[in-house]
């Protein structure tokens, strides 16, 4: 039973390895009548893209997404939209010496013993080459939120021990790092060119907005849109951790500190980050994700062989030192497809 | 579109409201042959049970599981699993005073205007009293998961900021508080006198251990392991974050430093908490919740009536002062519930 | 992988053998805001009920149901409705003397070579009884639709060569066979009491029809409302055959004979039977289902046991003679279900 | 919420329409290590083609498959397998003249009620293009149950009032029309000059066989072998009515006249058509669908435009004049579709 769609009334599935012919995305459940072109989708891709800029892989794809089906005279029909995107840049020859090898921290061991077989070329399908379709997709749901005032922003808000004292909505696009917080731009630039002078890699933490969310997303008990977010961002590669409003920091407070009064003209105050009992309140939603730090790196790694053999591992190819940053797209690509799913679900809801 | 269903091959459904006559759980998808009755259900429920000790509401529930269908003379049938437990000790009338009142921090808001009807008597379905249902499909998966070796267990590893300083599997149920350091309960007993003196409530941290868990679970980008887990730890009322291994510990993490190595005999860390790709790897799944503090506490909040008039409230019914203990066996049941989903999945993953 | 579950946006799950304690069914994704008692589901069970008149099994079943949860103060409250049915009538020693025999046309032989143990009493899952649940289920579905002017209703088309010449709705439950013309009334009795003496049992073609179904109900592709209802109805016990509109007859039609011309005020001719490339095009919608006869007859028949040995059975227990008769409710419950699911599916087709 | 996945383990998504640039196909939960390329797939494929003989459309497609991911040297890897099929005969012109009018018997008129916007262009996504993504997943299907001897095939049963006298298996392939008696091929040849002079189309009868399916197959109640059968069937375009084994035939049948005795080696009969209380018995499963006459006639009809006026219409454009040739290679990928999605779903009835 794969596990490669993810909604209910917007349901996305995804295929596609790293160094295969292509990957893509088919949306099903999309509304007609959204105006929607290869442009839209093509902005989004663009700063998910790699290459982008030195402190990210260098690996060159163009990322061109093309429209397959589900739009008719620059419209969705309601029919499934399929987009496909080449894989361009692949050298798959960098993974030649590695291919009996179990790369620490990646999914080489694992998906060798669930399957017994893998395509070890870049990661196959468990390469972050994968979250390129998600973009897309998000993109599509990017457009139907935006009718209904609803805008999804992310931003690095940490990277190591940098973290950012402010969120400058202007900033995050403005510098590779995409921190909302131009003053700390120096300190990751330096932070990054000691990771990769060391050869090493470091962890992140995410940030992610929606604004302008009605009240009323979500479902009773599993189909929460805490739970949605939750699973939505918890699948996104090399990510250990989701928390909600307060998230962790709540273990510490008592219920005086953390309860957000609630006034005729809306909350007082926001630790639910916009979501009570698994519904949307009408706040903003706010949800940060952890990243772990790249596995691939240039130190050498203890490990063991398809034989089980111990071996010792460097890994090459072409990388991020720190996910973290790519992961900005990605973490809004997937709060736009759960909450595109939870506000089509909603119109159930009532008569 | 309802969201009380979880599970792709081992489907859970719950039902039920906090004052109806009833709540349940129809689990379909269990294999056929599994031994089971209504004591082993029964043991799961107790530990959960309101009015355990002291430190838990005094609502009184007997919690007695009765299963309507799926057994035949002592096995599964393969067929669905229904199992009843009737509300007993109900006391509507302590809600008639606040049913047009929105208790801050509760889903009295969201589900108000979601659905513009509420049953408002003690959080209708929004109510953590919904959680016996899972945990009592929980205890069929659990008997399913121990025939494989795989064992799962829970434990309050922090309360406020008492956090306890070892595990020690013995302790867990011989006290209130099922915290795995004995040293520590009566620094838990105080703050929670303390907490109640103040008619406040304070937050939670859980952890889940789950043992034996084979290589393999969890499918490719979606459906990962960790994603599912975050999803169903993520749906138990009150939780605003989920973490798996080093969760939020990576941000500032290197590469080099969060990286476990492999052995001929097994991982030589486990930083990842048991899964790497969104596939378990052979080594303990652990798993970390965040509770928020009860919002039911009797400190007078600001809060709106149904009119958005402006109102104080004081919330009566019986209440935990700590949501957080009760959510280690429902933690335990969510765990449970997932891994045997993936359980009866992988069985898919190979010719 | 259990089966028990129909439908994307109206989710309807059931349960129960029966010889068991209890059937039901978990209805989830009902709107918030619909009128809904105890009384209007019990209206359609009693159409279905056994013991209903002397042309159907003597089982004596009150078939009472109990609305279990998602109703507060006579709504829907959006959360999933459970519906109970106490099994009363149960005579399990009925089938003590076959329980290592399988019979003819049931499933015992296939429940017994899927699961390795089956509930032998009365057929356990596999029973008709256990369509008392689609019927208080599709209850739910028929108030929903009323408020949409869509309205739905079977009738017994032909029992055997007994053929329906005419379709007086009054008629219907006017008489044991629900058959829309009162005048085969006496011949139907008469086949009934032939089949009846010579312990045999007859096959029987029931027709139902949907009235008031606006166009735009089913979605591309796999998900059509044909498709749909091929599934909904095909899922009934006993059915061997499902077809809609013209439905077999179109095999020999040309078509110029076949298309339904299209004016201003709406189709001339309905030979689609209200479906056209899967989509209801707002002409009533017309399915037809052949009920095989009952598998359960006084005349010895040739099988084996449990053990793989030569034996002749004889089928006791309380049967129908005609299940075609009691299958009329059951076809409207599942053209309920099915129309219900579309209709919310449906919401979600434009901007 | 689209409706282009089918299956619950082997889930199946199709996308595309007629004219746009692709169509194709992502099957999702392939067990790893199954031999697979294109070669296998586009053997299927040819099948079914368009301008295969002279019998059927003359659009020329290639058809030519491009698997794009899911397959690593030569064999799965548990991953989606997507499938893509590039469109390159289109002649959209064809259908500038109709874009205004609904064409009686076709999906126009639905497709237009249901979305406000529709892809005129030779049918859009109700096409029977898109049956071409079927057939390509249907091999990969075909490929899985073949190595558990399962082996399905179909035939052109009757076409208009001429029917098949013999099933002669290697007959079907060697005739323009997959018949299985080879001597009424002149027949048919006559029928369809006869059809085409008159610029009409005709119905036809398809036969589906699946051999060496195990007992077993089959979810108890709504997920019923016969009823996804009857879904996955019911679900081709033009599609009027499926049965399975003695189909609506059992309707003036008694029980003592369609029951299959059991014997120690096997169903002395086969009269259930292979399923017994929903689930295969072992026996070759038989299915029957009812296809009607295509509704692209050169007869002026009679309809309306999009702004509701009385039309006349005559549609042109390359159609087969019956489609139930075709249909056969696609009934085939259905059953398959169906039986791998159940043989897999049935790896978790048992311990």
């Amino acid at each position: 039973m794969g596990g490669s769609t993810l909604g209910a009334a917007l349901r996305v599935t995804t295929f596609g390895e790293s160094h295969g012919p292509a990957i893509g995305a088919v949306v099903d459940g999309c509304p007609a009548g959204l105006p929607l072109d290869e442009a839209v989708i093509q902005r989004d891709l663009d700063r998910r893209r790699p290459g982008r800029s030195s402190q990210t892989t260098q690996r060159q794809e163009a990322d061109r997404v093309e429209i397959l089906s589900g739009v008719f005279e620059g419209k969705t029909t309601g029919t499934p939209i399929a987009l496909l995107i080449r894989n361009t840049d692949v050298r798959s020859r960098d993974y030649e010496s590695i291919k009996d090898l179990f790369r620490p921290g990646h999914a080489d061991y694992t998906y060798h013993q669930k399957y017994g077989i893998r395509d070890y070329r870049g990661g196959g399908r468990a390469s972050a080459r994968e979250t390129a379709a998600r973009v897309a997709a998000g993109a599509v749901a990017r457009e139907l939120l935006k009718r209904e005032g609803i805008e999804v922003y992310a931003y690095l808000l940490q990277m190591g021990n940098v973290r950012a004292k402010r969120v400058e909505r202007a900033a995050i696009d403005a510098n590779p790092f995409f921190t909302p917080d131009p003053d700390i731009v120096p300190e990751m630039e330096k932070l990054l060119d000691d990771i990769r002078s060391s050869k090493d890699s470091i962890g992140a933490l995410v940030e992610v907005v929606a604004e302008g969310v009605p009240p009323g997303l979500g479902e009773p008990v599993f189909d929460k849109l805490s739970a949605d977010l939750c699973k939505g961002l918890g699948s996104i590669p090399a990510v250990k951790g989701v928390e909600i409003g307060e998230g962790f920091g709540v273990v510490a407070r008592r219920g005086s500190e953390h309860l957000d009064a609630i006034t005729p003209t809306g909350f007082a105050t926001n630790r639910a980050g916009g979501i009570l009992g698994g519904i949307s309140n009408g706040a903003p939603i706010v949800a940060r994700l952890a990243l772990k730090p790249t596995s691939s790196i240039g130190i050498p790694q203890q490990t063991i062989d398809v034989r089980g053999e111990p071996a010792t591992i460097v890994t090459k190819g072409r990388h991020d030192p720190c996910v973290g940053i790519r992961a900005v797209p990605i973490a809004e690509a997937m709060v736009l497809l759960v909450l595109a799913d939870h506000w089509l679900r909603n119109r159930g809801s009532r008569l």
